[in-house]
């Protein structure tokens, strides 16, 4: 973890915000427990909630804080080990010890939380609380709170506070998404260096998701890696690779600091790109590089993400796939039948940075509504950019079959798309490249000290070495 | 998964059982949803629940089945993919093909479960159903059963008629537990030659864990692999590795048909044992094979445990660390000082097989009962044995510090134990010794087409390679 102070700072800055906005009563942060993968005892890693690592940084199961927002007491709740627990788990630092890490002074036993929850109610004082983003948080809140449906009674102003405060990424932050690109950077090569014809894709992913598991916390999602890119999100690595085909790889580590990266490359499996998969990739690979050259303080994310938009449909209507004003078909949605998602989202100690807390809350300015046009509305970043903001660009083409029918049947689209020629592209599969950038004071910065080869000949050469 | 008639046949023995012990009503199954690392999209490796795949063996998330024990109907509820579905996830079969493929003739949504559980209910009708092993499937249980605490209401005779199924290995789950044990083989060996002066105990961990991901689902439980042995379960990977330890790797790979496999081995991190070292692990080396010797059916692995442990405290007695009549030792649990766990457990499609089903319930015979002794009381698998038991056969040797120092200052086993002459194996750390073993017609077969090298020269020998 971080030094103390970066964490009584934190919390200090959240009762502030709290304040300013003239709230009062408690706020309650609820640590993860484990969760069972077979049976209790059996569980997947741990991971801590990413709220409880940055208010606390406390890397471990059952515990829970409360924070009073009228007279700024911190109380820590956590057991102290047993006999039994160090047998199996080894000597332990005592709670006295992880609440001075973290900076709290007063601690209470993790039974205790039930009570004193009950108690603050009781005396008519509110308690503030964020969406549980584990069942296990759900039937704890329940527990506490008392009521089945607390999804109904979260704290917005606690969650906007939040919100506030982790959007804009603190320079030790950066430092640490650095690392995590790092070493996201690693694994992608190498991921790149196993692909051999003749070979089962999960082959491939043990041998990268070793990397993140030697140098990291492991991946930061479930790794999507597919000749069916066309597939957005594909985590079935039971294909053999076959000469010809496009390899979607989109995967990222998360640090043992629980700080995320995120990258896409899209590889051609025969070490060369057909001239048609060369076509669409150089659209793509101008699309990240027109977003990334957009990306600077002052413009919203979803100008940016029009912009890759008209340029996409640009390349598109080269390629005689969709034909007319390029501003119509913007304003049309023609994009999202090839990008039926956004150009990127928020990265930070969640890879979806904070997505539990409320996809629009975390990723539109008040005032933006979200659009409910086929990819714009899947755009998971729509905000005005300032710096301190860490956002992926990831924009792509993809050829799913299903929707191309679904467009044509319905007539969607009709006046743009040339849905004869498309039929050629149903084998095609997609293309996605992603990139992790900081929105710095002048413009932006890709994340991590050397960017993974993107230029079609780059990677060309890439695969040939 | 396996072929249709395998899970056919399974639940009809279930409801055949059901209907032998006198009950009526209908059981209910639940799979697993997807449980989430950080926020509710972003989730671990999906992973089925085993009870689940064991009668139904279909690996998707979010299905359910009601099995009427009175009639013989069977229901399967799933719900179809719509076009957003197909955008994310690829083209997927219909519920109707997979029904087929599990042998259920009827299917409806999975939002229609609710109300043909009420309506059953409201009938009268018993609806039983077996401890949740996950938060979801909590949460999921108390809206279908309308009430807060649903672990009292679990059906007893369901769990057992369950147990009785799956503790008794099938052939073709032999053979699938084989080759997890192939897999957990490739694992160790991989890790052992990783181990090296100076490298991060997490670096091996990479490594070893690339052989599970790439060639089976993963490992089948976090990975213990440590230079601190005397801590039973260490999941900690973050120590440089130094010359004159012993590293305790426990692993295990759980194969793309999810069943598991469990070895434990313990290498001299410079390659060759320390005298002391030696001593004791021959101990170790020699109640492995004394344990594995003794399993046959008709012996209970309650009186295998026992036997190890007097065979232990012989070794121990020889080293002049205990003293007395083995036979009195082994009653007052001196053995328990050393190896505060059970010789093993039972293994499936769960590492721990079915422990969320009640470890006393799978792991002890009507008649049994469970010790509280430190030790014995840990036994996990104590019943006679019967041909197409899998189990495992782990003893150790551990020297913890904090627990001999309650022992002495409590004064117990003092007629038995030369503490003073343990003070000098306080930095020894722990040996764990671990074959996964099936019970045969006439004796025991160790699982996996090879054994680790596990006798002292062997190790030496495989690591000096």
């Amino acid at each position: 973890m971080f030094d103390t102070i970066i964490y009584k700072n934190r919390r200090k800055a959240l009762l502030e915000k709290m304040r300013a906005e003239g709230q009062s009563g408690v706020i309650l942060l609820i640590g993860n427990a484990e969760a069972p993968a077979q049976y209790k005892d059996n569980c997947y890693k741990w991971r801590q909630d990413s709220t409880w690592l940055y208010f606390l940084g406390l890397d471990e199961p059952l515990m829970a804080a409360v924070l009073d927002i009228d007279n700024g007491q911190e109380t820590l709740y956590a057991d102290d080990v047993d006999i039994d627990d160090i047998i199996w788990m080894g000597p332990q630092p005592s709670v006295a010890s992880k609440a001075a890490l973290c900076g709290i002074s007063a601690y209470k036993p993790y039974g205790q939380l039930e009570k004193d929850i009950r108690d603050a109610r009781k005396a008519g004082r509110k308690v503030h609380y964020i969406n549980p983003s584990r069942y296990f948080n759900t039937l704890k809140l329940m527990k506490l709170i008392g009521c089945e449906n607390i999804g109904e009674r979260v704290s917005e102003p606690l969650i906007k506070a939040i919100i506030s405060l982790r959007l804009i990424k603190e320079d030790i932050e950066i430092e640490a998404i650095d690392a995590a690109c790092d070493l996201g950077v690693e694994m992608h090569s190498a991921a790149r260096d196993a692909i051999k014809i003749g070979i089962v894709e999960q082959d491939i992913v043990g041998k990268m998701e070793s990397v993140a598991l030697a140098k990291g916390w492991g991946v930061s999602f479930p790794t999507i890696l597919t000749q069916h890119g066309e597939t957005l999100h594909n985590h079935l690595h039971d294909k053999v690779i076959e000469p010809g085909k496009l390899m979607v790889i989109d995967a990222g580590v998360e640090s043992n600091l629980h700080y995320a990266s995120d990258f896409t490359r899209t590889y051609p499996t025969s070490g060369k790109f057909t001239p048609m998969q060369r076509d669409v990739y150089q659209i793509v690979y101008e699309c990240n590089e027109h977003a990334f050259s957009l990306t600077r303080p002052g413009i919203t994310y979803r100008e940016v993400h029009l912009a890759t938009a008209r340029k996409m449909l640009e390349g598109l209507s080269a390629l005689g796939l969709v034909k007319g004003d390029l501003d119509e078909m913007v304003a049309a949605g023609i994009a999202g039948l090839f990008q039926p998602h956004g150009l990127g989202h928020n990265m930070g100690l969640d890879v979806h940075d904070m997505e539990d807390l409320g996809e629009n809350l975390v990723g539109y300015d008040p005032g933006q509504t979200r659009a409910k046009q086929l990819g714009l509305g899947s755009l998971r970043m729509a905000r005005k950019l300032v710096p301190g903001h860490v956002i992926t660009d990831e924009p792509g083409i993809y050829f799913i079959p299903a929707l191309i029918e679904k467009f044509k049947k319905e007539g969607l689209g009709k006046d743009f798309v040339n849905y004869s020629k498309l039929e050629a592209y149903y084998n095609f599969g997609g293309i996605r490249l992603e990139d992790d950038v900081l929105v710095t004071p002048d413009g932006a910065r890709r994340l991590g000290h050397s960017r993974l080869p993107i230029a079609p000949a780059d990677v060309e050469a890439a695969m040939a070495k």
